[in-house]
């Protein structure tokens, strides 16, 4: 093994008691005192391990090692050190200290790569106390203005170009003026399927195609006592039908997603029979035409209801197209994690990341480490020292293979 | 005709501006200064029609025509005045006013029964301000103390105590220390079915069986996007499912009514499968077997999602037995409505009404006139000049035959 395991479990450990909750969880939001705290931690380990430290004007943190050729564009890797107001000790955190216990480990090793390598913390990946999530990374992709980002605000009021600006973390260098060759990102699961597969990598194709609408049913309000099953036209009925479309829908085709997570019913008491439902639907599908056809079914589903009498309408709120990955890249990480003898799944990234955004305008790849349960954003979010090094391993490696010129 | 149609009408037009919306409802919640303005013109047209008016420590009003011999339980017909805050001018008021009506037709008439007659005004049916609904009959029934419903607060915390006190209608006769032979009630029906029948007059057999409860499902949390639908246990699926039973359970019942109201998910968000999943439910129907089979039915579509996994427990937060109204109450509206030519329907009382509390401790009967697309609590509620003409008809001699000694 290339890395040191036990000073990566160290050092998670020891980050991880920054935020710290009582149940063994990080509280550790966006910006937040505790951030920085995180943050200078951070930074401290990089100017210990070498590396040259610089941020941007959106707090994302850069650490680069030299290389041989210092004109070739540089590889990059890293994740995220925010957490989730209830996050764990993991989520994101791995990617980022996984990624320095590499640039400690190239240290250990003496190794020089051809092109240089940069560490990254992008800012604000979780989103909670700042909407978007993904925040820094959607401005480095060009998906969000750095302007408008600057507004955001949290539930207190508190405005993010403040807070930024209060953090020490607002640099000068422009969001996206650094350019890379190549970006990975290690980060845990988040769901169950290498943990059932009972697999120490998950080497990951590309990110699914994900779409969110709000679906609106309008029926008619009347008494719950005085109007018999024949006279209604229950909101509430087509809702169930509906719900049971999209599950049946998801279920039916192949690593297809349906939720339906949230319902809000107009009114809202027991003895009338409500005359609006209204209820988000979360689709999602690794391949783009199947996502669409699973959108079609579910709209003959919203067709049948209009049929009974019902007004049904669905709303976008949001789309991500599915993304492949760079074959150069999954090709790296499938063969890092085979010469360094890991049992391994090609999977598909359910989830959003920095790197499936930055995907849209440059090269990525993506190490998963299965995590207990399947939990994530949990303070009983969990990995083994075991499932991190080997995570840190496949990053080492892939990192020496794709920073060869 | 024994009433006079257009002095009826007159009645209800003029009633109904106090507390008139713009939109032609009636906002005039029990012991609001426009309820105390309703009740005191109320008040002063039962004084010119000669009635005694009285009121109890509850703010029941009750106008009294004597009867022949004054030593026999009197004969008691009303309803209630006040409204939900979004009401219209029929619902109780209907009953009230059709009953000064009839006072009124039987000074016109010379008519002398043999028995006292005593109008109604029940205080705060509605329960929309202070809960709960039938309150002051409740009070008279014994199923509520008087006590605790002086403690009732409403969404501004006043207390109705102190509101009864300042309406001027806090008396001082002890609620239910005045008994009658047999109380009638007019009202709208607040269903579809007397109109889909086209019939004039709905004479009212008895109140249905009502069961309320919380239904509380619980599966697993998880990421809308990282887990694969075979690793869900999704608390809005067994919902959907539950939702469907009950509605089928109903819809396969004759009479019966089965009702999901209001949801609640936990969490509640577009990207997370719920863990917790809540709903209301509401079974109604004639006969009380039947309703505990219906529930029963319930408990095995509830029993099916256990063995899926789910958690479910349904907890029940109130129920009313079916009730039969006395049969010759129900005799006396066949009949006068028979005799008035009026076409008829028997129907079930789907809703509360204080009648159908006071029919614990005293022989009741009901009429019901339709109303247009069963709509109430609601300010587009109506009924024609004909409709309430009819009720009263039926109501006036029905009185004249449950009068008699």
């Amino acid at each position: 093994m290339f890395i040191n395991k036990d000073r990566l479990w160290d050092t998670l450990e020891t980050h991880g008691k920054i935020g710290g909750t009582p149940d063994g969880g990080v509280c550790r939001e966006a910006l937040t005192p505790e951030d920085k705290t995180g943050r200078d931690l951070f930074v401290t380990w990089c100017r210990e391990a070498g590396l040259e430290v610089a941020w941007d004007e959106m707090g994302t943190i850069y650490a680069t090692r030299p290389g041989k050729d210092n004109s070739l564009l540089p590889l990059a890797f890293g994740s995220h050190l925010d957490t989730q107001p209830t996050g764990g000790k993991y989520d994101g955190i791995l990617g980022v200290l996984g990624g320095l216990e590499v640039m400690r480990a190239l240290n250990d090793n003496k190794a020089v790569t051809d092109r240089p390598l940069v560490l990254i913390d992008w800012t604000n990946e979780e989103g909670s106390r700042f909407v978007p999530s993904m925040m820094a990374s959607g401005i480095y992709t060009g998906l969000f203005k750095y302007e408008d980002m600057l507004k955001a605000t949290d539930a207190n009021g508190k405005v993010l170009g403040d807070e930024l600006a209060a953090s020490g973390y607002k640099g000068t260098e422009k969001v996206g003026a650094r350019k890379f060759d190549a970006l990975l990102e290690l980060h845990i699961e988040q769901g169950p399927v290498l943990e059932a597969k009972n697999v120490e990598i998950g080497i990951v194709t590309g990110s699914q195609g994900m779409n969110w609408s709000h679906v609106t049913i309008n029926g008619k309000s009347s008494h719950a006592g005085t109007t018999p099953m024949p006279y209604r036209l229950d909101a509430m009925g087509a809702m169930a039908r509906l719900v049971q479309a999209a599950h049946d829908i998801a279920n039916n085709t192949p690593d297809g997603c349906g939720t339906v997570g949230s319902i809000t019913t107009i009114p809202s008491t027991y003895n009338t029979i409500p005359h609006t439902v209204r209820f988000t639907l979360d689709m999602r599908h690794p391949d783009e035409a199947a996502l669409q056809a699973m959108l079609k079914r579910f709209e003959e589903a919203m067709a049948a209801e209009r049929a009974k009498g019902f007004t049904v309408k669905r709303e976008e709120f949001g789309t991500t197209p599915s993304q492949a990955f760079a074959p150069r890249c999954v090709a790296a990480v499938r063969k890092a994690t085979e010469e360094a003898g890991f049992s391994k799944a090609d999977i598909v990234s359910g989830a959003g990341h920095d790197c499936v955004y930055v995907n849209r305008v440059c090269d990525v790849g993506m190490i998963f480490v299965p995590c207990k349960d399947g939990l994530s954003h949990n303070p009983k979010e969990s990995i083994t020292k075991d499932q991190a090094a080997a995570g840190a391993e496949v990053l080492y490696r892939a990192v020496m293979e794709l920073a060869k010129a």
